[in-house]
């Protein structure tokens, strides 16, 4: 029997996806399971995208243009300028999915054996596109007391060799909800002209920003156009991950040529999705400010309350819809775990992502969890109150010990 | 600036792409240009498809499961039962088109610097794929004179080496049309056996057989259940390629455990495509026959109409809706670009695909070219018509230029 690849052996598992069988026994002893681990956003999609793939009428369901459909492309041309970033439908290709535009996007910037840098904690399965891509990520640890603020220059610095070909940020954050402010994007932009580097920007919540701040693009950094790689994706903004529709955007041309080549090897985007996302462009502004609205609720709930129990730190994220806690517990993996097999409380219990799994590096993900707020508020209070129980049961709670201790 | 990867070097452009740029400038001159070119069927999607696709109540275009919907791998695995092939919901991850089943599948099974052995003409993204993977396609070449018959086992055990991992076939094949017999299948497995290789087997032309023949999928051969990788997609049997829903299958549960890892890294296969390829299940046989019908007049007469011309020849394929023909030209790359950009008879021209793009070796396929069966009969007469007066009229043609000899 052949082997499988050495990629294949390495490419990182889900960190999410292992807890998965014991929320399924959770659910399967009739345990309310709040499911606060994944991104998967329980907002409605926008009417006019409902609408429009309610009343198709297509008769053969052809490819596109490898590249996405033209009148698509000059439509999120028009999107992006209403962001003052100016670019053309020939800067752009669409990709199935953010996902599909990092794969590409390395593929077509970096060789095996290169290196990029990236901010930790960061998206996990920037790890395994890397892992593909024969990719070494070489983090730059950021840090939960300062809310995970861009780390100082001097800490990319030390970490540049000559195999460092790229940065790669996501703003606003995942997993941290931190949004990069115009310094910080400067700070980046120098960097990456002095090294001659590529800057990766997965902007894929640019929608989500909160407390009136303003989203810095990379796409927006003087001097570095030919560096700035731009990773986007409909999944979040428009509330349709299973659309699979994003897009690669770079105004270095050779770029664009190379991304095009690896296109037309895999023939076209998903059209059903290319015609949701582009009736998406037509969504009306209100929506984001409802959305907007109901994020900031929902992240105030849940900063509030965690900040509230003893022992646990929440930095209060100005974008996306996750954040980041630190909990007082001997190990999150543990306690996630333990969380779904051994506790309930009024029948109910909690499912958390370790943070573990966002981090590079062994050690400063151990007692923290990525909290994703994608319920609506009433089950979000539930779900922290659940947690606050968890914690004083919890046996390996170092809250709980340090208590016990107290009074022993 | 920095520069792009050496694999984005290396990527092939698409062969058959290279020539729009003509079929554009002949079109802006009024000029009806025949498509023979691509393989985008003109044939409907099934009507169960549409009606599915024309009526969805969908709030929220949620992620699927990494390995797409269960209910749809477990019609899927009725569909394979129809075929004798015995595999389970398990055995199966839905991707998005074959496209991603071929990268997953070469990701999974295949180290950069290994060698897959291709019998040549074969489908060009192969090469994008393998580029892509860092793998080396070796291809064992097969002759025009015999339809394109699996070329003897001598002549792949000539290119056997300590770096070879797979053998690689599309059947029916795109771009030649055979359908390798229960005889050829058996010597494949043969070898793989003995040299303990992956037989990766492209079968989305499954449906397309014609004259009564039989398909002999890879599955179906015993003693190799661990060796053979299946890659499908619904792109051609539902005439449905922008839906992007392939399917990578194996028994070989070390090969689906880690595909499912580079399929949790891009999170899931499109929900639009796999709730129409799902539907899709439902087809009735009589699509499938009214199709083959179509699909064998039209092969007739291209095949009778292209054989009648001095000097080509073209061997009646008996699956997919591809055939390859040999003109007498002096190069079919000049002559394809001639018919698009010098020639035109009663103001109509011809694109073909050029087959040396088909072709790993330099050589065999610089008088070839593919057609692809995908228009109505009246426009295939037409564009036949158009063809055998371009070749008394194209200056390379080495009839026209052989008359011309004989009449001086």
């Amino acid at each position: 029997m052949p082997n499988i690849s050495e990629i294949g052996r390495n490419m990182p598992a889900s960190p999410i996806r292992k807890l998965v069988p014991y929320a399924e026994a959770a659910l399967a002893k009739g345990t309310t399971v709040y499911h606060l681990n994944i991104g998967q956003p329980d907002i409605q999609t926008p009417e006019v995208v409902l609408e429009k793939m309610a009343h198709l009428n297509l008769k053969v369901i052809a490819y596109s243009h490898s590249a996405g459909f033209a009148s698509y492309r000059e439509g999120l041309a028009k999107y992006y300028a209403g962001f003052g970033i100016s670019v053309t439908a020939d800067d752009m290709m669409i990709t199935t999915g953010g996902s599909e535009a990092l794969l590409i996007g390395m593929n077509t910037c970096f060789n095996p054996g290169d290196e990029i840098i990236v901010p930790e904690p960061f998206y996990a399965n920037y790890n395994g596109f890397a892992t593909a891509c024969g990719l070494k990520v070489v983090p730059v640890t950021a840090r939960i007391d300062n809310g995970f603020a861009l780390p100082p220059i001097e800490a990319f610095e030390k970490r540049i060799t000559d195999r460092t070909r790229g940065i790669l940020i996501c703003n606003p954050g995942n997993p941290t909800g931190y949004l990069y402010s115009k310094a910080e994007m400067e700070t980046l932009r120098d960097m990456v002209k002095a090294n001659d580097l590529f800057l990766f920007a997965d902007e894929v919540y640019r929608e989500f920003c909160y407390d009136g701040a303003t989203h810095h693009s990379a796409m927006l950094l003087k001097g570095i156009e030919n560096h700035v790689v731009l990773v986007d994706s409909v999944s979040k903004r428009y509330s349709m991950c299973g659309a699979r529709v994003g897009a690669l955007i770079s105004r270095n041309k050779a770029v664009m040529a190379t991304a095009l080549k690896f296109g037309q090897a895999r023939l076209s985007p998903p059209t059903f999705g290319q015609i949701a996302g582009e009736a998406a462009l037509a969504t009306p502004d209100r929506y984001f400010t409802e959305v907007q609205a109901e994020y900031v609720k929902r992240r105030n709930i849940l900063v509030e309350g965690l900040n509230r129990i003893e022992g646990v730190i929440c930095p209060k994220p100005s974008g996306a819809f996750y954040a980041m806690a630190q909990l007082p517990v001997d190990s999150a993996e543990k306690f996630c775990q333990w969380l779904l097999e051994s506790f309930s409380w009024e029948n109910q219990t909690v499912m958390l992502a370790p943070a573990a799994g966002f981090y590079a590096s062994q050690g400063p993900g151990n007692q923290q969890v990525r909290i994703a707020y994608v319920l609506h508020q009433d089950a979000l209070k539930k779900a922290i109150r659940c947690l606050e129980e968890a914690l004083k049961a919890y046996p390996g709670s170092l809250q709980a010990n340090a208590v016990a201790r107290a009074r022993s």
